[in-house]
């Protein structure tokens, strides 16, 4: 099995959403992607937390089976994140960020970690992504993710990773801001052109499309009644994108990475279920593969010889 | 060939958007319709036009073999609308409507025209779509369409016509507006339980979910670089929709109605991509089958059996 090392944040998060709130819930963008991915692949998690770190939270993490010895406890404070959501889940409402410890994180991988066949470089400063990239013998597949901040603030340094990254992720603002395009189309070709041969564009509950070389691939999203926080929701999605393709060891098949999108979606749609990430603690490879196909049922449209097979009546 | 008959308006339009602007453009939601329906079935079209109405885009719709005989000719000036569209192609605001000879539009059917087995109720007043209905002599499947309008001057004459037809169309906006729910699947689930055994709700540039009996089935979107004018976007998209179900002559099955949602998406997408009708005048099927394998092959997302037998490689 291929292993994903994921290098990013761990956090505590206060969220308040329509649906409700939680204090101090567990968070970050490593944990997200961390406990989305396990189902699939090990998983090795880079990244450090304050004195004050729950200690059945870092339970949580290595009883899931994910290897937490690159989780250092600095002195200090974990960091804090704090936001709302209000109608629109797509955009949240940053009510405070506490780096605390996170300040001075600059990784620096253990031997075992360098060799990881798949690099998951989760939202930190473009430039510490960079580092952590140098760091890695020849891994197969390097993917990233990152925000606003970084975008605003270190856009050059993003760039110059952007030309090492396979797999790019973002949200389909971010992108937009980024390639200083006005539609995720247009900001995907700009985007590539930097380097990754794979960009993934995000829109939440209205899916995501996906640019492998020239051609854009579209993904509706899994239809949901309600959500009752976003918040991880990008992170689960690349952990149910990175890890069924580290699962089968394919990483330029485009076929294979159309099902990477739909993993992608299921994960997120199973974690913006419920607060924090209760609903993705629990799962298991069944239920997965269970929403999995029934996402592909739901939009998937029949040729015309598949068409003439089956037939089901609207009354059903 | 399974006849349509449509029943709405034919305008002039004036619009503005990001990419440029026409001036009395042919317009109208059963223009839009029959220009798009009839590259896959019969059409006859209802409607009423004035004097003033230019002489060659009669000779257009009849040329392209649109039944006109329903089309008439009243004392005064022909329904203009005008608008503008910012950003947000979704949206467009209103700057004008003139109703004109449609104010006194009271539809009364040719016999021929009441047999017809399909029939599209374009966006009118409800109590003249219901009028219509009355008129039919049990067709075999009944469509229609409606706006803000309607929904907020006259929603009961809207739930009543609701209960008569099998398939509904609505913008998101619309069905959560007529449905008083946050979102468009909660939406569907109130609409659907009025009436209609297929509920189709359209989300513009960011696809289309359809409800059928009590599933939901998603659609994205066909990618466009660029939308120059939305302008019929709804009415192409119920054209494409319902010709391809009369094409079949198959009204109740599942596979049938998701790959009409797909010639849905294909007609709205040529549609946007050009002012007025221009773009779905001079279509033919053999195009329009393209771009729909094209859309499929950009959302299907293979079975494992599938996979095995194509590799495409991200270099390609």
């Amino acid at each position: 099995m291929n292993t994903i090392l994921v290098v990013g944040s761990v956090a505590l998060d206060t969220v308040k959403t329509p649906a409700g709130s939680i204090a101090d819930g567990l968070g970050g963008s490593a944990t997200y992607f961390s406990l989305a991915a396990r189902y699939f692949a090990p998983i090795q998690l880079v990244g450090v937390v304050g004195e004050d770190f729950p200690r059945e939270h870092r339970t949580l993490l290595t009883e899931r089976g994910i290897g937490c010895s690159g989780l250092k406890t600095a002195k200090g404070k974990t960091f804090r994140w704090s936001g709302r959501y209000g109608k629109d889940a797509n955009n949240a409402k940053t009510l405070a960020t506490h780096l605390n410890v996170f300040k001075e994180f600059r990784p620096k991988l253990e031997d075992a970690h360098r060799k990881a066949p798949v690099l998951f470089l989760a939202n930190i400063d473009p430039e510490l992504q960079s580092e952590v990239l140098a760091q890695m013998k020849s891994p197969a597949l390097v993917a990233c993710d990152t925000m606003n901040f970084w975008i605003d603030s270190k856009p050059e340094a993003l760039k110059e990773l952007l030309s090492k990254v396979d797999v790019f992720f973002a949200n389909e603002e971010e992108a937009e801001k980024l390639a200083h395009r006005p539609n995720p189309l247009q900001a995907a070709e700009v985007i590539s052109s930097w380097g990754p041969s794979v960009v993934v564009i995000k829109k939440g509950e209205h899916g995501a499309l996906m640019k492998v070389g020239s051609r854009f691939y579209i993904f509706p999203p899994f239809p949901l009644p309600e959500i009752k926080d976003p918040t991880g929701a990008g992170d689960t999605f690349a952990g149910g994108f990175l890890g069924y393709l580290a699962s089968c060891g394919v990483y330029d098949d485009v076929g294979h990475l159309k099902r990477a999108m739909a993993y992608g979606s299921v994960m997120a749609s199973f974690n913006v279920e419920d607060f924090s990430t209760r609903n993705i603690e629990n799962l298991d490879r069944d239920r997965i593969d269970e929403r999995f196909h029934d996402l592909l049922d739901r939009m998937s449209v029949p040729r015309t010889d598949e068409l003439l097979k089956s037939r089901r009546v609207v009354a059903a």
